[in-house]
């Protein structure tokens, strides 16, 4: 059994509370990033993921110790009795920690072998990727689980606490195809039941049950997909926020809600830059051009929402004056993310709404509108990306809801009679929205390929090794 | 369209903002729970979900309102310009609404058919569990979920404010089965590739390779077991809630560390008993009962904790006496829930932890003790329930942990090797455990059914219907 004391302080905390004098502490423990070894000192830079920060010891005498001279990068280590040393260094850190008789006071707990893949050197994504073991490790991913943890707090800030709206569960397990689209997962096994049960794709149809009962509701849930796209914007298992809403009755309600929910998670963001984003890897996340996007994003005022229609006749302009490379706009076809990105990033320059799209490139369940050829929805496109919100009311008119899943082919066996009939039985005109988290955290943080944004990316033609 | 202005107050903001003089209110939403039509009055009880709470609403001149005439229990309601009247009445409510002209003041945003099947009396949980789009209406089902969204925030609370650690997302599918129980799902799709693909039963395995990296996480995600028991502990589908902690080397550190879990948790809940609890559904949440089992619960102190083996001891004698109706304990045999149950709730009153069971009954990545027939890990057992927790610390001796693999005719085919290879590549001593989200809920509020804990239970023999 290893010798490590209880109470050790996490790298956090020591740059939190640095005093103003010298301090023995009790024990440090991390990971060694990097060594260097001199004849009479020695330097390690060590992390233990609490934060994006290193701290850098000084060993004394190193030549004393064994250990310190088979010091290796990826190590475990853990140091009894540091001395917290002021120094005049640099802004990132103003101290170090001095380790005087490291034969006794320095302690590997965890070796490596030869082949220790990590070393101090940037290593190609590429290569990281090869690596679920090990590549959280590496400032820029272990960053990335602290951004999306902390993310998760501001999502109950919002929701829980400013927003007064419940968290809920809906199921993975089900027999509907919210979408429609066809690209469900299948479950096997002898203890399910007759009916074919499938993962599910959204959790939508579910919210608006609670909804009915609780007012609003939101919820952080696992959604799959079995896309074939293997591109760097899909993933087959991912985490979908989705928000529904009681007594809502137009669509600027909806879109003002879902501004309210923007600026909140940024700003919080904004908030705590200094512990989100790190300096120190900005070929991959560049701080000052996240800062700019996350002020473009606060600014809500300067956002445009236009129709879809009027969208179609600026993209048929530009089409003109410089056609687009793969689709050419047209009224009653889906929005291609060439449209979306020139929209946002060229056009506006900005973040837009575009609202009211034909019924037939939308969902079954969306609000048909008075002039019974467009639906009552929005989709948030964003500079770089494209769509990264979709919304809607959703139809709560009986008739109406019956003859479009007829005029669709749905539900011929009744399957979604359940659905419907929530519009006789105290139905409040409602609607909501969905975002996939990880696609929000590749926009805020310019991350170009969204495996790298949840631990343990499972996506289509590449197989799961653990 | 609907005419629902925009700004409503929800009946939760009502109660904590009654002011101290009469006020006419702007809106307020909400659905039927029951109304009582007199001559020159009607009473409605509304509520919208947003607290356990209703609403009284007096409705002047009811009869000058055909929409008042026909008021009917499950009708979602939009009142204009009620009058808030503060009244001498009862603890649970000081004041009333007081809506005059409601001709023009009631809307009906949602009728109900004449077949409603929610009425203002208590119906069975039997029957209601036969309305999933429609029990969350109830006063009962509507309390669990309140609960169960703020025992989220009380999660966040707990790890990621107090103990610095982060929320992480482990994969659904995986090709691994990290308790070896052979109880999985398996997943169909063309879009898989050669490995079969289950989904996660725990999502330790992947969290221990997090922990590598971060030192601390935690995770609430859902977790799936095709177990054929159909009782009213068992889901299919259930949420768990396991924590990984690097730098541990004693089973007293994790059972401090679950404790003090516990405690926080606990005394959020004793905090928020007024929002939390209900004194109107006595007979299914019986709130000084509740109480008493909350403190006994954050009183910590008085917690026993015993070894497996002095655990059979004791129940050894017992048996003696009088024997359990089931199983006779035994040495080297898996407590039994009647074991578990009698320890902690006639024997030792309490909650209390038994530790360092014999290998055979527990997972092959348990630390094994110096005794080489034990391992280092604990159940916590609570009185009515038996087993809620389960922890460990974790093998990080490549060679021990090698070769327990091997005795249990593990990784034939060398699928777990990067689980063993962890062990070579800067591991560190580590630990955690688990919690099942919907059996602590049951705990936590003396529920009988776990399926009632969960939005849409999915459990053996039963078929989903949506």
């Amino acid at each position: 059994m290893f010798n490590v004391p209880k109470r050790y302080i996490s790298v956090k905390a020591l740059y939190e509370t640095v005093p103003k004098t010298e301090k023995q502490l009790d024990v440090i423990n991390g990971w060694v990033r990097s060594v260097r070894l001199l004849k009479k000192v020695a330097f390690i830079d060590l992390y233990d993921g609490s934060t994006n920060r290193d701290v850098k010891v000084v060993i004394k005498e190193p030549e004393e110790s064994d250990v310190v001279k088979s010091l290796k990068t990826g190590q475990c280590l853990t140091i009894h009795s540091p001395i917290l040393k002021l120094t005049n260094g640099s802004r990132t850190q103003a101290f170090e920690l001095l380790v005087e008789n490291p034969t006794k006071n320095l302690q590997v707990l965890g070796h490596v072998t030869e082949h220790y893949p990590l070393q101090k050197k940037g290593h190609s994504l590429e290569f990281l990727r090869t690596l679920p073991t090990l590549k959280y490790r590496t400032l820029y991913y272990g960053s990335l689980l602290r951004f999306r943890s902390h993310m998760e707090e501001y999502f109950i800030n919002f929701f829980n606490k400013q927003e007064n709206m419940l968290k809920v569960s809906p199921p993975i397990f089900t027999v509907n195809d919210c979408e429609g689209a066809g690209e469900q997962f299948l479950v096997n096994s002898p203890v399910l039941q007759d009916k074919e049960t499938f993962l599910t794709v959204s959790t939508q149809l579910h919210l608006e049950i609670l909804s009915t009962a609780v007012s609003n509701c939101w919820t952080l849930s696992p959604c799959f997909r079995a896309e074939k796209s293997a591109t760097p914007r899909h993933l087959m298992e991912f985490w979908m926020l989705e928000a529904e809403l009681s007594f809502i009755t137009s669509l600027d309600e909806l879109i003002s809600f879902t501004k309210r929910f923007l600026q909140s998670i940024v700003t919080q963001c904004y908030e705590n830059q200094d512990s989100l984003l790190t300096d120190q890897i900005p070929t991959l996340i560049n701080k000052p051009e996240i800062l700019l996007k996350w002020e473009m994003l606060r600014d809500l005022d300067n956002w445009k929402t236009i129709s879809y229609t009027e969208a179609i006749k600026i993209l048929t302009e530009q089409h003109k004056k410089q056609p687009f490379p793969r689709y050419e706009p047209q009224w009653g076809e889906p929005l291609q993310t060439e449209h979306e990105k020139w929209l946002a990033g060229s056009h506006f320059k900005s973040p837009v709404f575009v609202t009211d799209y034909p019924k037939d490139c939308k969902a079954f369940y969306m609000k048909l509108n008075d002039d019974k050829n467009t639906v009552a929805c929005f989709d948030l496109l964003v500079p770089e990306m494209g769509e990264i919100i979709g919304g809607s009311l959703r139809e709560d008119n009986y008739n109406t809801l019956q003859y479009e899943m007829q005029r669709r082919n749905m539900n011929k066996d009744g399957e979604l009679d359940w659905y419907l009939e929530m519009r006789q039985q105290g139905g409040a005109p409602h609607g909501g929205f969905g975002l996939g988290f990880e696609r929000f955290i590749s926009y805020l943080l310019g991350v170009s390929n969204i495996k790298d944004t949840i631990p343990f990316p499972r996506s289509a033609n590449s197989s799961i090794s653990l």
